[in-house]
């Protein structure tokens, strides 16, 4: 029962990219970022629900499936979920469509009060705005049943929980890219690596999987 | 007859650190930005003139015999050779002792005239003023006899000569700490990896080894 946060960062450490438009809500370097994820066969069928079979099986999508393994709940910012960019959109239901990825209790963390979102496949989406990472942690931990927790991102709400000492096991995807602006995940984090084991691996697709466990 | 970068840098990016003091002119956090690479056979033979065959013989010492071969000159910052440490000691012949691992001619760039200095090794200190990073480098060519030429760096110094589109091969063991100041190898080179090939391996030691080539 670990928290865990996993998260995709440029070779600069940026784990989000600037060139979002409201035509373009991703940016085309957030295609860069991710790209090595999104080839794999798990991205494809979890997440655009492509049952073909397609898609690359190799390190990156050892990384991929165990990202969705054994998660019971997961806690995002607002911005992951969307709500800067959709601000005044009451039907906004995340980036994901009517079937999203995570099949448990999500956690959105916001100040402004939003009824919960419940969609068939077993995601529920409720939008919270606790004391303390650790009083929301709780509640996500008790809404796990004994599986992990995931810290989802952003960069920001991830190094949250990273400096409060929570996460247990944190997974980066590094692309060896350089976007020279964003938020960049290791920032106040000095020396955080006390504590934590850590292993390296990479895939033939560039990607560097970099996991401190504690 | 390629022009080459290697640099030691964190997981955070930074090529330099910030507790050194006079007394402990390298800090403590140098020691284990670079332990891995310290820890290679081919450093403590080349470098400490230990030739008693201990040292690691994986990957971190492939890259670092691969550091010293096929080079024929180098160039490297007044930080690198230790003039911003020593400013006024006339007598300062670098860190490395009566037998630098270099053994050809190394340009160091400073504002500052100074003799040059003579090794029995090979090693020549020369101290150049250029008026841009092609002047040096053109010398630095000549003087290398159709061998490689590496930009010994400090970070900055690598930047600029990365940022002038001069460099055909970048290559950085990323030791995974969080070292959180210093000087970022990366800032300003967003999109420089255009052009390149990228390859990405690494040790059990955790470093991981990026390279760059053109």
């Amino acid at each position: 029962m670990t928290v865990r946060v996993d998260l995709n960062i440029s070779l600069d450490g940026f784990a989000t990219t600037t060139d979002a438009t409201p035509e373009n809500p991703f940016g085309d370097d957030w295609g860069r970022l991710v790209a090595a994820y999104t080839a794999t066969r798990t991205f494809r069928e979890r997440v655009l629900h492509d049952t073909s079979g397609e898609g690359t099986t190799g390190v990156d999508d050892k990384y991929a499936t165990a990202y969705f393994e054994g998660i019971g709940a997961e806690i995002m910012g607002a911005g992951m979920f969307g709500l800067h960019n959709f601000p005044d959109d009451p039907d906004w239901i995340g980036w994901w469509g009517e079937e999203p990825p995570f099949r448990v209790p999500v956690f959105v963390l916001t100040h402004t009060p939003r009824a919960p979102i419940e969609m068939a496949n077993g995601t529920r989406f409720e939008f919270v705005n606790p004391s303390s990472p650790q009083e929301i942690l709780a509640r996500a931990q008790t809404a796990a049943g004994g599986k992990d927790v995931r810290i989802g991102g952003g960069p920001t709400v991830a190094r949250e929980f990273l400096r409060a000492g929570l996460v247990d096991q944190l997974h980066v995807g590094i692309t060896p890219i350089v976007l020279g602006s964003g938020i960049r995940l290791w920032d106040d984090l000095r020396g955080f690596e006390a504590g934590y084991r850590v292993t390296t691996e990479t895939d033939p697709s560039g990607t560097i999987h970099v996991t401190y466990r504690r």
